[in-house]
């Protein structure tokens, strides 16, 4: 009992006195975004793309030269492994991805790649010994220009033939990837890893949401991704001469777009206040000045951090969209267009994150993942947790996305002493 | 001065004796509906079309068969004209136009030319003799699927060089229009009339809305001829994810056109019952489901029967679009889209119009016409009016437009005696 206690003594502190080497996470940082730099502090590295596929070399590059072994699963998914010298099955993996989307900023995904190999670094160069293998990943195609989460979902078995044959970002671009990567559908569809050989899951991302830089505070513990519905959403009603048919007497889809549009959102705030929903598309038909538009069509898209609670408002959302087509005398069509459902984060690793913060004296919250990540693909089979640094402004996806160093630097030391805490087993 | 009131009173009372030929004008509508027939009770006629010129030679041969003269200008205008015995060098115009809309319905434009072809006809069998010629004119496309009220516009000298090199439906359609037509630019730019020549223009039309019908009224007496503005609007928020940026600090741009497109509405109804507005047309960039609209494009057009009220009307929305700006966070651009004055009718050719229907013991109202007319296009030379027949629920501009034929009727005989009582000078 006696060594036993000691053991687990000893890593515990020698975890809490360790810190990344900061120098070295800056220059990995900035060399990592100069690969598809589009020169104004931004990136276009889209999913195999080129500048892609130069990322992940100079990622396995930079394992090999830190004696961490590189490895390359058949979705393309590129990592870092630090074996754990007490023999085991399980493997810790921190992660997240190299891809963008097209001029996007240089901190979504790169960072926590980046902080995830520094975070091996550390932890091989101290000595601390864990009891599982930790894996720094870079998984495919997070961002979906061409299917989207495509790595983490291949390596839990989510990845379905009708997702690869209808991809969002249109077949063609798929294949020229896959190609680019000597990848094929066959390997994609056959990369899931035995759950049982997963110990974990951590992830450091920019909040790309303005809460953390708001309140000033520096650590983000995800408390769950939310889930997303989307719809296809068309009312029609009647064409008719804009100029001779009296206001009252008018069927105009766009005025049921429109009040659908407004009303969706003083519903969602008022009733959903932890949930968003969106209008991003809309057009009407025919389309013309002086024709009374008989179909307005618009794409809605909705989100909450709760599987009861998404239910809930796409009920009320459909609800609505019934009432003002019976208030403007329309009819209304729709269309279920995808989404997924939330992923609550493990409370064993948002345990972990916050005594990781604690332990550094920074101030944190929890809060929900308004986007998706890869840990969502995780969570349904192990410990997944995620750790949010400030976004300037919230902004992201843009080349104006931006953290402070220092907060990225905070996010890395969080990521290393969750992984030490998870690691410990 | 008694033989001056003999002849006035002869005029008078022969005038008012006389109806249109019912069966010649219902067989020569049928016939002409038949040409460019689609089969659904429409036609589609397109201005400078096989079709539509098939139109025009059938109402030639018409014109000469009734021993009419016919006449073609050179801006297409074809017309049958009645000499009066006594030595004149005016014409008193009765007329609308052969061509259609895509797909249009039979009956508008081709029921004024083929009554006013009647007319002419009643009045040749019958003897009167008119102190002016009379001439049923079929207006070059007046429904604009290549430039809009060409032929009425180009005899008073209102197209330009730059409606013809830049014509709304596309250079190309104009320029092979005019070939299979046998015109030229430079004959549409030349064929003004001496406005001195032109005793006045009367308009046989269906009503293209609802109020003679919902009101079971026989005869429009037209007032005036809406103006109408158009504007291309755009509202400009900011682009952001819309999963992680907060519902209250969105820049959204679809807000702020909804805001817009609804409180228009309401303004237009509320502050300017005898207006309307149209919001035809609406796009969103960048146009993706999780990405808040950062632009937000739309089409406004706005009528008022008049000039002074267009003006506030034109104020009014611009100053909302303003408010509602501020109110979204957005930015307001727009630019103005053409349109037209409105063009207010005589008072004299409404009391012929007004006396004729009275002499037939038809009810009638006095109200304005929320579309353009080719008698817009004469209204600023010359007395002109227009008289309305109810439009089965208001519908035009398609197969469905129908007018009951003892309506038609009725219109025919009202534009007989109003005819007889302008042209008895």
């Amino acid at each position: 009992m006696l060594s036993h206690f000691h053991i687990e003594f000893y890593f515990y502190n020698r975890g809490m006195t360790l810190f990344i080497n900061s120098d070295r996470f800056k220059e990995d940082f900035d060399q990592l975004a100069q690969i598809g730099s589009t020169g104004d502090g931004g990136v276009n590295r889209t999913a195999l793309s080129a500048a892609h596929l130069e990322a992940r070399a100079w990622f396995s590059a930079k394992a090999a030269y830190a004696g961490l072994h590189p490895q390359t699963d058949s979705a393309g998914n590129v990592s870092a492994i630090l074996q754990s010298p007490i023999p085991n099955l399980q493997s810790l993996l921190l992660g997240s991805h190299t891809d963008s989307v097209p001029n996007g900023g240089r901190f979504d995904g790169a960072l926590g790649v980046v902080a995830a190999l520094e975070v091996l670094r550390t932890i091989k160069e101290s000595g601390v010994q864990l009891k599982v293998n930790l894996e720094a990943i870079d998984f495919t195609d997070e961002e979906g220009t061409l299917v989207g989460l495509l790595g983490s979902s291949a390596l839990v078995d989510g990845i379905t033939q009708e997702s690869l044959s209808n991809p969002r970002g249109g077949r063609s671009k798929l294949e020229e990837g896959l190609a680019r990567a000597h990848l094929t559908e066959s390997g994609i569809l056959n990369a899931k890893r035995d759950s049982k050989s997963i110990a974990g899951y951590l992830e450091l991302h920019i909040e790309q949401g303005p809460r953390l830089t708001q309140s000033a505070i520096a650590i983000g513990v995800v408390s769950g991704i939310v889930g997303i519905t989307s719809y296809r959403m068309k009312y029609i009603g009647a064409a008719n001469h804009a100029g001779t048919t009296p206001m009252e007497t008018r069927s105009d889809a766009g005025l049921g777009a429109s009040a659908f549009t407004l009303t969706a959102r003083e519903m969602v705030m008022r009733d959903f206040p932890n949930c968003v929903v969106n209008v991003g598309q809309m057009s009407f038909k025919p389309g013309a000045f002086n024709i009374i538009p008989v179909v307005a069509e618009f794409a809605l898209e909705f989100r909450s951090p709760e599987s009861k609670q998404l239910k809930q408002l796409e009920a009320s959302l459909l609800g609505l969209a019934e009432v003002i087509a019976r208030q403007f005398r329309l009819t209304l069509e729709y269309e279920h267009a995808g989404g997924c459902i939330p992923a609550p984060m493990s409370q064993r690793a948002q345990a972990a994150i916050t005594a990781a913060a604690d332990s550094l004296a920074l101030t944190h919250t929890s809060l929900h993942s308004g986007a998706g990540h890869d840990a969502q693909s995780l969570a349904p089979i192990t410990d997944a947790g995620m750790i949010f640094i400030p976004s300037r402004d919230g902004i992201s996806h843009s080349p104006l996305e931006h953290s402070e160093w220092d907060d990225c630097l905070n996010g890395a030391n969080v990521l290393l002493r969750a992984a030490l805490r998870m690691g410990e087993g």
